[in-house]
Parts: structure tokens; sequence; C-alpha cells
């Protein structure tokens, strides 16, 4: 038989942050697509009724202020709230409930509904990373996880193109860190080194999936990735668990990774790219402290829903839902692809 | 403070079958909708170039026979083949890939393109079945998971809306059922019962959850359930632990509760209700045997998308992705709404 190819011929690969694996099957690129399409990410209409711009009333009655970098305000519509009544004890070991308390915030990046994170200056994004910081601080001292995270994208759900991102904080260890922390644990009860440490320092040997280096972080399609275009931000220098931990230039290198980032991702299908993103690290509460989760490595994962187009996703459905995720295009080519896109944003070159 | 009442104060849910929480926020269904909004399922064109027709020629170049009733081919587009070199050993702990080998078929339920389950006759619906224990004999002697499972509409990536569906077998077991497998094993071996068998038991007593009950099946909305209107397929009577298990009777009435579930979820918001649906049942391959899983118990799964309305759908994104997911209205509520949709197709009274 003919020499394994990993561009050609399907395999599975794990993912040991989370005890998982894919199906790759880069031979399936060649699938034509007959089903539905998206409207190009770039037709999302502004809203004259927008309420994240400054000075808008919001639906709850609420004036923003006419702010002129990020804004955060309480979400309107919260998935969860600080003060609730507690679930009686469960009475069955196969129906268990138990208590959630959190609370839900709305972070806007920018006072302009055009702006995205590509067209941000690298000092505007700076502002957004500080705030990051900020709010990681305060919510992280009450409670367990506070989930940074961006929709971004009609696609996405996300039903506002103002930019911004949602803070999610609960009383609770949600399940992706849960796992995360169980495997990271693991890892460095047996290896006695940070997983993402000894993995960060395979794939600066490696540079097959790097996608772009610079001073203080790295951007890599990691070799488990689900999404077609999936990356993950690692810091390359010391060993920040938390946002919380990070340098002044961390931060500032973190503005200037995103921007590049994005501007890479918008030029792969000329298109203003849609994702959700957001930040994992050690967890937080009242007892968390710097240096107290040696285990962990801060990074930050962006999942693209885009395949082949602007307007071509790829479905996690059937098999996806029911059996094991599934992908079309092998993490090397991805990276390659997104290495190859143009560090100047197609708009600006009008 | 107020007493707990899980349908307005939100709470986490475990899952037993996937040792994972959700979480459940209906206080949230008020939230107001401005986003993306999807085209309704039935608006999907029939193909006059269907390639799955009777009688249609493939882009393989095959020709499908003049077939009456089910039909199964190969898929032409397969992500798992059956002859493919495997890769070289791993050379790291954190890059690790396995040989994966299997096969994918498409499997047609009709020949008439504009038909679905909800349509079709109990006898028809029958023969699917059936065809599926077949399909699941044949390729269960050879692999080790046959994942049987239908995207339906066009919102879940099914590019063609002739009624089909898939089976993708494999050489691995896949992430979802390896879960299931782990943790119905360990209740067993800690209750020394099968973890669903007690589940069925309770949900007949306490009754909130069931939508139909028929002579050998429950359809239910799990206490678990991610999915607004996720339900569960569960045999009442005996232990079947795979499909090629089931009686006669339990067959034909598979087929009956099918056509009624799918009445009453077309009925609910007036339109071609799109899903993900399948199988899963005790591991298949060269050495499993009738009887030598009694920690598992055969179900079916639904896992539709509709959130409010035919076009508006639940979007599990960011904070569903990087966390945990997030449930609007409890299934308790869901199952009421399902129960209370009529037994009669809302195309049948016109
Ligand atoms: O094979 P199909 O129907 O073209 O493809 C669809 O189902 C597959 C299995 O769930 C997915 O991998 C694809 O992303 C989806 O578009
Ligand atoms: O709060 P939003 O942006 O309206 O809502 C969006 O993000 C949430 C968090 O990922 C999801 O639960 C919603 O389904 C999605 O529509």
């Amino acid at each position: 038989m003919q020499e394994f190819k990993a561009t050609e011929h399907q395999h599975v690969r794990y993912n040991p942050l989370k005890d998982e694996w894919v199906l790759v099957s880069p031979h399936r690129c060649l699938r034509p697509w007959s089903g539905q399409t998206e409207t190009a990410p770039d037709d999302q209409p502004p809203d004259p009724l927008n309420p994240l711009l400054p000075g808008a009333t919001r639906s709850s009655g609420q004036r923003n202020p006419v702010y002129t970098s990020t804004y955060v305000f309480p979400n309107d519509f919260p998935a969860l709230l600080e003060r609730v009544p507690d679930p009686p004890p469960s009475d069955h070991p196969l129906f268990r409930s138990s208590a959630a308390k959190g609370t839900c915030r709305v972070m806007c990046f920018h006072p302009d509904s055009t702006m995205t994170i590509p067209l941000m200056t690298v000092d505007e994004i700076l502002a957004v990373v500080n705030e990051w910081v900020n709010q990681l601080k305060e919510l992280g001292r009450k409670y367990t996880w506070v989930q940074i995270f961006e929709n971004k994208g009609a696609i996405m759900g996300c039903s506002n193109p103002h930019p911004h991102c949602q803070i999610w904080a609960s009383s609770y260890l949600p399940n992706e860190p849960r796992v995360k922390e169980r495997c990271q644990k693991e890892y460095f009860i047996k290896f006695k080194r940070p997983m993402l440490l000894d993995y960060l320092k395979e794939e600066m040997i490696k540079k097959e999936r790097i996608v772009i280096l610079n001073a203080e972080w790295v951007a890599l399609v990691p070799y488990w990735a689900v999404w077609p275009y999936e990356t993950m931000l690692l810091p390359i220098n010391g060993k920040p668990q938390r946002m919380t931990d990070l340098t002044d230039e961390q931060k500032r290198s973190l503005a200037e990774i995103m921007k590049q980032l994005n501007i890479k991702y918008d030029n792969l299908f000329k298109c203003s790219f849609p994702y959700s993103m957001g930040f994992h690290g050690a967890p937080t509460g009242p007892s968390a402290a710097p240096g107290d989760s040696p285990h962990w490595l801060l990074h930050a994962i962006y999942l693209p829903p885009l395949l082949r187009s602007a307007t071509v996703k790829k479905f996690m459905v059937g098999y996806e839902m029911l059996a094991q995720s599934q992908r079309d295009l092998t993490p090397e080519q991805a990276a390659q692809k997104l290495r190859e896109c143009d560090d100047v944003h197609y708009k600006a070159k009008k």
C-alpha cells in the first residue's frame, strides 16, 4: 500500500486538553457543496437604533454614557443572575440539579459600530485587553469562573454587529474548563511540567502549524483543531496562568497579535471573518491566588465556522453531534493558508 | 428569599450519560431576538437533478435502480474509507494520531423527494427500521461503531431534501459513545443495574417529561436536555442493547412513535422540523455478541435546533462552545409544549 500522507489520508488525532479525538478526512475537500449558504458577513446592516451606541437608551431603559473607548454594562437579558433561590437537594442520582449563581456583562470595544478588531489600532485593542484584565480581577474575586467571549457575526448568533464581547461569571466551573483543569493536572502530575508549555516548545520546533509569531505570543492551529481555521494564542515567555498575570509587554503584544491574526482571517475569504473566541486560564474565586495553578497556561481560542468561502461554513451536525468531530482539511493546511494571507487588510488596500 | 421554581430560576443539571452539566436559564425566554433568522424549512426547493431519485445518475457516474422502498448505496464523498495507509507511530504524547478505517453509506427512506418521516406510512417507516437493523448487522460484524444518523433540513447542513439518512461505520469508538460506554459501565458497577433502565423507571413515575408513550417505546425530553426540543426514545420492555436485539413488536412500535413524534415536531412551529437524530447502542465489532453489554440500553436521540419559531434557532456559540451548554426553557416546559401539539399533521388537515 502507499505511504501515509497526513494531507491525503484519513486518521484520528487526540486532543490531550479535552481527552477527545477528531476525525481528519482531508480527501473530503473535493466534495461539492449544494446546501445552505450564509449571507456574506459584511452584509449585516448597521442598526440606526443600535442600543450599544454611545448615548443610546437600552431596552432596560438605561442610557449609555457617551463613551469614547471601551464600555462595560450588565447584560439586559442575563443567563446568570446573582440572587436566585437554590434548588432543593436532588432525590435521585440520575436527577441531579445544583445551584448556579453568576452575572453577565456586555463590553463594547469601541464607540464606532463599523469597527472590528482588525480595523482598530493596537492602542484601541490594548484598551480592550486592559479592561478584560480589570473585569477578570473584579469578577474573579467572587466567582470560580469568568468566561470572556466574543461571538462575531450573525452566523455566530450575534444579533448586533457593534464590536463587543460578553463576560459571564459563574459560581460553578463549567464543563469545558473543568475538563481542561483535569487533563492539565493529570499531565502535570505525570510529567512535572505544564502540558501547554511542553506543547508550545514542540510547536516552536515543528513550526508547521504556526501562523504568526511576535515578541510575546504565538498564534497556531492546534494539532487537534476541530473547526477548519481554529487557532490558539499561547504566551511564549513566562507561564501566565490567568490574564491577571500578564506583563505590560504581554498585553501590548497580545493586542498586536490579535490585530495581525484578524487581518489574516478577514483576508482569507475577503469578509469580516465570523467566530467565537475567548480565554481559558486557571479558575478564579475567593481562594485563588497567583501561582496556585502551575499546571495551567493561559490561552485564547478562536473557533471560526467558515470552511470554503465567505458563505459556506462547516456544519457540525449529525455525525459530529452523535459520534465525533470531523474536519476536511488538515490543521497544517489551514495554518499554511492563513500564513499565506496578506498582512494588510483587504479594505485598507482600496 | 422566594421559593425555588425550576420554571423560573436558573440552575444547572447533570447529564449522567455524558458526565456533563447544562445551565438552565428559563427567565431568559423573555429575551427579544433581532439577530440572524433562517429560511423557513419548507422553502427548500426540490432539485430536478436530485441524485437521490430512483433512476438518477449520481456524481460518481453510478446509476440508482428504480427503487420503490428504501435504497442504500456508498457515500460518493465518504469521510471514512476502508483502505488507507496507517499513520506512523506518534513521536510525542501531545501529538498522537491513530489509524481510522471505515465506510460511509447513504440510505434513502422513500422514492418520493417530497416525503418525510411524519408523512410516510407506518409500514414505510417500518421498512426503514428493518433496513437499519440489516445495516447494523452487516457493518457491525466488522466495525466497532456503526453510527446511523439523519441530518434533516438545510439548517442542519443537509444539502438534499430527499428523505435519507447516513451510516458511518468506523474501526474506532468515537467520543460520544466512548463517554456513554464509560458512564453506563461505572453506574452498572456501582448500582448493579443499567443506568437507563433506572432512569426510565423514574421517568415513567414522574411523567412530567414524557411526550408520547406507546406499547413499546417512550419519547421524552431528557432531564438534562441541551437543545430546546431535544428528545430521547427509550424501549420500555426488555433490555435491548442494540438495534439488532429488537423484537418485531418493538420495530413496528418504533416506526409508530417516530411518526407520532415527528408529527408533533412539525406541528410545533408549522414547518418541516429540522434536526439531527441517531441511535446509540452497545458497541459492535467482531467480538461483540448479544447480551454482552448489560450496562447499555439502546436509545434514539433527536437534536433539533429551533427555539422560538420556524426561523429562529438556538445558537450554541461563545459561552456554549467555550464553557457550557445553556438552555432557555426547561425540559419540562418543552415536554408540555410537545405533548400539547396536535397528533394530526398540519398539512393533512388542509
Ligand atoms: O455528508 P453531508 O450530508 O453532505 O454532510 C453533512 O453531514 C456530515 C455528517 O454529519 C457533516 O460532516 C457535514 O459537515 C454536513 O454538511
Ligand atoms: O447574548 P446573545 O449575544 O444575544 O446570545 C448569543 O450568545 C449566547 C452566549 O454564547 C448564546 O447563549 C445565545 O444562544 C446566542 O444567541
